[in-house]
C-alpha cells in the first residue's frame, strides 16, 4: 500500500526533537507565513525549533506575528535531527548556506510549485495547492496540533499572499475551506489584507508613478512591458521589494495577455517578472528558456552582464510570437 | 415561536407565480449578480420571472451570464403576484418607477446594508452578511433549488464584488463557505476576478497617472488628497466611472488616516469621495456637514457652483482637525 508522503512526513516530525525550519531566499508572504506557522505547530508539540533565513525579514512582512523569531545566523547544523524546507521549489533557492542546510537529515520538503525540482529526503509536493500555507494547515491537522491565533494569522496571510487575495486560478474550494477555518480562530480578513496590501509608502507611490510612466505596449496592446532602472530606486529612496506588485498594473489592462516587468537589481543583475492570463500563454516556458522558472501564469528570470534595453529585446523575440500566434 | 423572516419569504416565493425581480439603481456586482441569480433560482422552480432595471446593464457587468435578461422597460405591474427587491437599502433607490414597483404585493426585500431603511411587506435584512449574494445562496438552499453553473457564477461575482475579493471586514467564515460551494459548481475564481478587476483600459491607466501626480499630503502625511479636474478626463478620453477606485491609492498609504478624492463631474458639480481607516475618523460626519452621506469609513458629497480649489480649502478646514486631534 502506498503511504501518502504527508503521512510519512507526519511520522518523521512526530519523532524529531530539534527541527530546523527554513524557506526560500527573498521570501514572500506564503514562504514566511508557512515558515513561522510550521515553527509554531512544531513548538506546540514540544519540539525545539529554529527558524532560519539568510536575510532579515523584509519590512513588508514584519507584521506577521512571530516574524522576529526568524534568525539570520545559522548555528552548527549538527544539532538538528530534522530540517523542514517550505515553499522552496529548487534547492538553489535555499541560499548561500544551502550545503550546510542540506546536511541535516531527514530533510523534509513541503512545496506547491509547478516544476518543483526534487531535493531532500522526504517530499510532499502538491502543485494543485494554491499555497504552501494550505499544506501546513493540513499538516497541523494530521499532527493533531491546536492552531493558535498567531499561527492562523500567519497561514491566512500565506494563503492571501499566494492567491492574490483569492484571485488567482490556483484558488480552490479547499483554499476557501481552510480560509474559513482560519477565520474561526479569530483572524480578521481586513486586518491581514490591510497589512499585505495597504502598506504603500509615499516613496513607493513615487516609484510606482515612475514605473507606470515606462509602460510600453506591443502587439495591439496584447503585450505590456514596464521597467525600473536602478536610478528609479535611487531617486525615490526605495528598494527592490517596494516594486514587488507593480507587475499587476500592466497585467490588469483589459487587452493585455502577457506582462513583463524588467528591473535592475542592487547586485547589477537584470531581473524579469512575467505574468500571463488564462491557459494560452505559458510564461514559465519563456522564463525557463532564460534559465528562470515559475508557473504558467507567473514566472521570473535573472540575467547578468546585460542591460534593460538588451533584456527587453531578448524578451520581445520570445514574447511577441507568444501573444500573436 | 418566531418564524425567521427567510422562512416566511421561502413560503411566499413557493406560492408565487409571476415574480418581478429588481435591485437598486446604478447596480454594482452584488446587486446585478444577486438579481440574475434570484431570477434563475425562481425560474428553476417553474416561476415566470421578470428582471427589471431602469438603466441598461453597464459594460462592466455584461460578462455576467444572463445579464441580457435584465429589461429596462417595465410592463404593467398588475400581472405580478410577487416582487423581490435585492440589495436595496432604501426604497428611493428603486429609481423613477418606485411607485409602480411598490404597488406589487407581496413585496419581498432581501438586503444586507447597515442602516437599511425598512420598506416592502416581507423583509430579510442581515447587516452581518458580506453580500446579498450570500443571502440568495442561502435562500436557494432553503427553496431546494439546484444551482446551475450560471447562477453560481453570478453569486460568486456578487460576493467578490461586495467584499473587494474577500478583503473587506465584512468577510466571514460563512462567506468562504459559500464561495467554496460555488467553486464546486465549476466557477473559476480567476475568470470572475479577471472580469471584475482586470478591466483597466490604457486610457484609464493614463488617467490614473495624472490623478496620482496630483497627490498632496498634509498633517505629517496623515491626510491625502488627490484631484481630477475636467481636463484630465478630456485629455485621456475617459469618463467619471473610470476614476471609480482611485481613492484606494492614497488610502493605501501607510501613514494616511483620511483620504479625499475631489473631481469635477460632467454636470459641472464638484464631487468628493472620502475614505478613512479604523474607528477614529468618521468621514460620514464630514460628508454630512456638506449635505453628503455614507458610512464611517467611506462617504461622499457633491457641491455646485464651486471649484476644486475652493472645495479643497473647505475640506481642509474639516479634515485637518479630524486627523490631528
Amino acid at each position: 500500500m502506498m503511504v501518502h508522503p504527508r503521512d510519512e512526513i507526519v511520522r518523521t516530525l512526530k519523532t524529531a526533537t530539534n527541527v530546523l525550519v527554513i524557506t526560500h531566499i527573498h521570501p514572500d508572504g506564503d514562504a514566511l507565513g508557512s515558515q513561522i506557522a510550521m515553527g509554531n505547530v512544531l513548538r506546540s508539540l514540544g519540539k525545539n525549533v529554529f527558524l532560519y533565513g539568510e536575510e532579515p525579514v523584509s519590512h513588508l512582512y514584519r507584521f506577521l506575528p512571530g516574524s522576529t523569531q526568524v534568525e539570520s545566523v545559522l548555528p552548527d547544523v549538527s544539532g538538528f535531527d530534522c530540517a523542514v524546507a517550505l515553499d522552496c521549489g529548487d534547492c538553489s533557492r535555499l541560499g548561500t548556506s544551502m550545503e550546510s542546510l542540506l546536511a541535516v537529515h531527514p530533510f523534509v520538503v513541503i512545496d506547491h510549485h509547478t516544476g518543483h525540482k526534487d531535493f531532500g529526503d522526504l517530499r510532499w509536493i502538491a502543485p494543485d495547492r494554491a499555497s504552501t500555507g494550505e499544506m501546513v494547515y493540513d499538516l497541523s491537522e494530521s499532527l493533531g496540533a491546536e492552531l493558535s491565533f498567531e499561527t492562523a494569522y500567519c497561514l491566512y496571510a500565506a494563503i492571501v499572499s499566494d492567491t492574490g487575495s483569492f484571485k488567482y486560478s490556483s484558488t480552490t474550494a479547499d483554499t476557501f475551506r481552510i480560509a474559513g477555518e482560519l477565520l474561526k480562530k479569530g483572524v480578521k480578513p481586513a486586518e491581514v489584507s490591510g497589512k499585505l496590501f495597504d502598506n504603500f509608502t509615499v516613496k513607493r507611490l513615487n516609484l510606482m508613478r515612475l514605473v507606470l510612466d515606462s509602460l510600453q505596449l506591443y502587439a495591439s496592446d496584447r503585450l505590456a512591458i514596464i521597467e525600473a532602472p536602478r536610478d528609479f530606486f535611487v531617486k525615490t529612496g526605495t528598494c527592490q521589494a517596494d516594486a514587488e506588485t507593480f507587475i499587476n498594473y500592466p497585467r490588469s489592462l483589459d487587452t493585455v495577455k502577457v506582462a513583463a516587468f524588467i528591473k535592475e537589481t542592487e547586485s547589477g543583475l537584470v531581473s524579469v517578472s512575467l505574468r500571463s492570463k488564462g491557459t494560452d500563454y505559458d510564461v514559465a516556458q519563456v522564463a525557463a528558456s532564460f534559465g528562470g522558472g515559475g508557473h504558467r501564469n507567473a514566472a521570473g528570470l535573472k540575467l547578468g552582464e546585460t542591460s534593460i534595453a538588451e533584456v527587453r529585446e531578448k524578451l520581445l523575440v520570445k514574447l511577441l510570437p507568444l501573444v500573436t500566434r
